[in-house]
This record gives C-alpha cells, structure tokens and sequence, in this order.
C-alpha cells in the first residue's frame, strides 16, 4: 500500500441550507459532499465513470465548521485491487487548515454497463502524476 | 452492551434528485438521510435537541436501490454513556426487506448551551419503551 | 368507512432549509413532506409504486413549527374503492405531541403502466395488520 | 364576496428535480410552489410580510404535468376579512391552458411580530388595481 | 432592434435556503432564477421547449435582498433571429421596485431534436401581443 | 494587468438534479456553482469572507454537459484594485478538456461589516503562489 500525496480540490462555502438546527454544518450535508467528490477523484483516475461505492472506514468528526466558513476536500488514492480503487479522504477548514474529519479508507468498485465489478487495468504507479 | 428492538420509521421514496447518474440512489443522499434520522431518535432518546454526531464505524454497501424504490430507515440504541449514546442503523428495501446498508455503531453527543458535552441522566433501561 | 389505528412514521427535523422567511416552517415544505409520506403509505399498502394522488380535503394549519423541532407524520386508511384508498393524516410535534395539521381525506388512484386507473384488490380488512 | 380576475404569473418549468419516481410531476413540488406564490401575492395586497398560511380547502388534482412542460400559477382576492384575506388559486399548462387544480379558498392571517393576527386594513376595492 | 414592454413575472420569496453566508440573496440562486424564467419566455414566445441559453451580456448587481424579501423577475424580448431570440432581462424588488440587477441581452437559441439549430419562424411583430 | 495561472480545483458530477428538461446541464445550475466558487477563490485571496458579487462579463456558452459528464471550474486573478478583486473563469469537461464557457472579468468587491467597500491590502503579487 503506498499513500500518494493528498490534493484538496473541491471547496465549499458553507450555507445557512448546510446547516443544521444548531447553526453547524450538518453531517450528513458533509458525507454528501465527500461521496461526491470520492466519485470524482475515482472517475478521474479509472478513465471511467460506472462506478460505486462500496465502503467507507470509520468516521471521527473532529471539528465542525460554521456558516462563512469555507472548507476543502482531500482526497488520495492508497490502494488498486483488480475491479477496486482505496482512496483516503481528508476534510479540513481551507483557512485555518484545521480538520473536520478523517476517512482512512473509501473503496469503490469499477463495474461494467451491467454493474458488475470489471477489471479497471490500472495501478497507483501508472497514475501517480496529477493532471489538472 | 444491550441491544433494543429497532424501529423501521422513517420511510424515503427514492425521487430523480435522489439518483447518482448511474440511476441509481446516491450514496451521499443516503448518508445524510441517515444523519438525519439518527439525530431525531436521539432528540426523542434524550429528551434535547442539542446533540452532535461524534462518530460513525464503517458502512457496507450491500445492495443500492432504484428510481421509485422505497427504503426505511432502522435504529436502535445500543450502548448509553455519560454524555454519549451509540446507535445500531440498518436501512433495506421497505418491499423486499433487502439490506441496503448497515452501521454498527454512531455516537452521538448531548452537548450544552456552549456546544459543550453534557450529562444527558438517560439509561438504556429507562428509555426502552417506546412511546410513538 | 372503518379507521385503522393512526401510525406515526417518518419524521423530520426543521432545519434552516425548511423555514419560511418569518423563521417559521414553510408550509409548502410540510405539504411537500405530506404528499411523499402518504404516496409511501398506499405503495406499502397496495404493493404497488404507480399511484396518484388525486385529491385531498381542507387542510387547517393548527399550529406551526420553529428551527430545531422535531415532526412526525401520521398516516391511516379510512376506506378502499376500486381503483382507491382514502387515507388520513396528521402532523405533530414528536417530543409534545402537540398537533400541527390535520387533513381528514388523502385520495391516491392505482394506476396501471398507461397511467389508467387499475383494481388494486385490496381490501381494509385483509391489510389492517401493520408489518413493520 | 366578489372575484377579482385572477392574474397568472409566477410559471415554472418542470424538472428532473421535480419529478416522482412515475415520471409526472410530483404533488409535493406543485403544493410547495403553490404556498410561496400565495403568500407572495398576499405580502404585495397587504403591504406586509409577516403573513401565515391558515387554510386551504379541498385539492382536486385534474391533471398532471411531464418533464420539460411549463406551468403558471394563477390567484386571485376573493375576500377580505379584518385580519385575513382569501385567495383562490388555479394552476395551469402555459401552452394548452389546460387546467393542473385549482383550490377555491387558501386564506391567510396578517400576523403582528409576535406572531399574533393583526388587521390589515385593506379592502378588495382599495386594492383591485393591479400594477405589475 | 424593437424593445417589447417587459412583463415582470414571476416572482420569488427570498428564504434562507437562498442566501450567502453573508445573509443576503445568493448572487448564484438569482443567476438560476433567471435563466430559468428567460427559457420559460422563450418556450412561450417560439412554442418550442428545445431552446438552449447561448450568450448573456454582461451583468450588474446593482443591488441585493434580503430574507423576507419579495423580488420579481421581468423580461422582454428585443430581437428575433432566424434561428434565435434575444431578451432583456431585469430583475427588481417587487415593493419597493428598486432595481437588482439588469441584464441587456440573453440569447438563446431554438434547436431541433438532435441539438441543432433550427429556423423558429417567429418575428416580434407576431409575437408582440400578450396572451396571458 | 497581470494574469496568473488558473487553477482548476472544484469539480462537480453532473446528476439528475443538475439537469435541464433537455437533459443537458442546465445553464442556472452552473452559473450558480461558478458564483459560489468564484466567492471561495475570492475569500482565500482576500482572507476576509464578507464579499460581495458586484459584476460579470459576458458569458458564452460554448458546449454543454450531460448526466455522468464531470466537470471542472478555473479560475485565476488577473487585477486588484484598491477595494475590488477580478477574477477570469473557464468551466470545462474534466476528462476531454473541453471548454464549456469562459467569463473574462468577475468583479467581487471587499466590504466591511456594515456592507460597505473597504480596502484590502492585497496585490497580485503578494498573492500569486497557491498554498493548497
């Protein structure tokens, strides 16, 4: 398993329609956000978009974040199986760089039209360099 | 560690802007209806509506659900701290009684006026009762 | 008409999304939560997802409900017609039980793949034992 | 009681996000938009927004709308009582004029900042000019 | 060119579920209003629902609302095209009539079932009359 | 003038909910995401987050997006002035690089506590190296 390095990409503003009725962004509002932009880091690095999610680690919420606040999703591929990818996810305050919260392991799994898990040919060393 | 009966409650028809663009539910809707209606049984379970969630062990996606499909959502208590409360969520297919995911544990906390964890006085024995 | 015992199912907690600019829930946004919970009820009742709705009666606005409360929604069958079920509903704080809204007639149509009005061949008696 | 012409204005077009699982627009959404464009016209005939939903009478649903089509919602002042006024309300397909409902009475109370009913000081007469 | 009166239409409540983390209208949620009631007119104005939005000149937020406001969206058409339309759009708060925003043209264009552009046979002139 | 790299950070899934009646992104929805990212851009340059949206160049839309596409959303600084900030955009397809619009000049402006301009302190070159 080899971690490569973490891109935070994708940032939110966070909205009075984020939060919940104790004025903090709501939880599930964040486990949105971050399957979302799972998915699109897996699509990116897979060439293909027939993917789903399969599992999430354990979840601490370590901070959470007011309306103003603008935070930051990071993601980073750890591991290639045959059909799957692991990816780790990272969610942190994009001015104070403080973490909200820490997923260890995300895995999705490449499937074909018919939805079944199909080999996805690639490998963390082929698909190291960043594009963007 | 004692186990209560879960409850199948609340019930979500699964609408378009449910749909990831495979079509079927996405994962992040899930995840947040989840949130969700574990923040509201914890409100009924500890009688206050100040309460944040602390942590969640991992999700297994077993099987998704389609356009027009409808899924209930299952919690139970099973572990009462001092200022905590663990919950037990299975959501499946309302039809077929499929599971659709599982969530062995979620923590959530009581926290005070301050946002600071408060004892919430609840036992699993004395709230095993349900009133609805 | 013979009226089964009222099931307090799904419910859902105001959050800043749901309020109208007063800082009170949208009305239009409970009734959006009515017509889903209800449309559920006849699928789980008719064994059938193609329903309509078709009509409902007077709808008094008793009381409201504020940011941070938690509602559930209440659902009964009163009578089946052919093609039909009339359904009856009420709102209610969940912690005080204090009423919300209350509509005395809900009317969904099962429908066939043409959208054309179909026998469900159920009957109030052979469906009045709750599985859940 | 005396019918003002009633005035078609606010129109949607219907979405993807407003469909039901059957492909036709979803009840929920139209009563949702049915209650904004109500109170907006009796925030503009009041000259003040703190107005509440009190009533809707009966709800007979004639036709349904599909993805892509185009709606209006109609309202018009049918009477005014000393803190309330009565409106009634047609929705319609903006190319057929085809009717979608109609709900003869959906009344409102004038509401003072403590949220208690307050007279509004207005007649049908006074405010039968429109001045769009 | 020939500028039409403009109608102002549709109109929106502003709610919390619209605003920035500053508390006033979300520049983005009135951007969406617009280009939605511009294709509404446009659908009206060629009897088509395949148009596509292809240009907007350049946009002045002259001013904001805020929650509890009520703004109303107006737009007139300024030019036919052979294959297109273009309007003027203006969008005002609907008591006080103080100007938000105003964009001078939105072009959108009339497209046949595989996305091309299509003659609309349309001219201002036939068009001129209101029908609603 | 001095333009800087542009930076593709923000991706968004194209889904259901994001769609025209036509099935292709729906011009509002991606107006509304270039806002919100653009205010992000602004509030990390800025460190301040009380800004406000104050004009748009002309917007051309160049091709569109369908359900499942994933796309990406540029931007870069290219002026300062004393109490303003301008920004270029580009939107494009993650995976093929395709252009789907640009917006030459967004103008946000830094204010103060009570809504009015005030003065930044920032440069572009004091600003030009990303820290993410």
């Amino acid at each position: 398993m080899s971690n490569e390095i973490m891109n935070f990409r994708t940032r939110k503003w966070v909205k009075p329609e984020d939060l919940n009725p104790n004025g903090t962004l709501f939880g599930g509002s964040l486990l949105r956000w971050i399957d979302e932009e799972a998915a699109v880091y897996v699509i990116d690095r897979l060439d293909n978009s027939q993917v789903v999610t399969k599992y999430m680690s354990e979840i601490n919420f370590v901070s959470s974040a007011r309306q103003g606040d603008v935070i930051e999703l990071g993601i980073s591929a750890i591991a290639m199986g045959r059909t799957s990818i692991t990816l780790r996810c990272e969610v942190r305050n994009m001015i104070s760089h403080k973490s909200i919260l820490t997923i260890d392991q995300i895995v999705f799994v490449n499937v074909d039209s018919q939805g079944q898990p199909s080999a996805h040919g690639k490998k963390l060393a082929t698909t190291a360099v960043e594009t963007a």
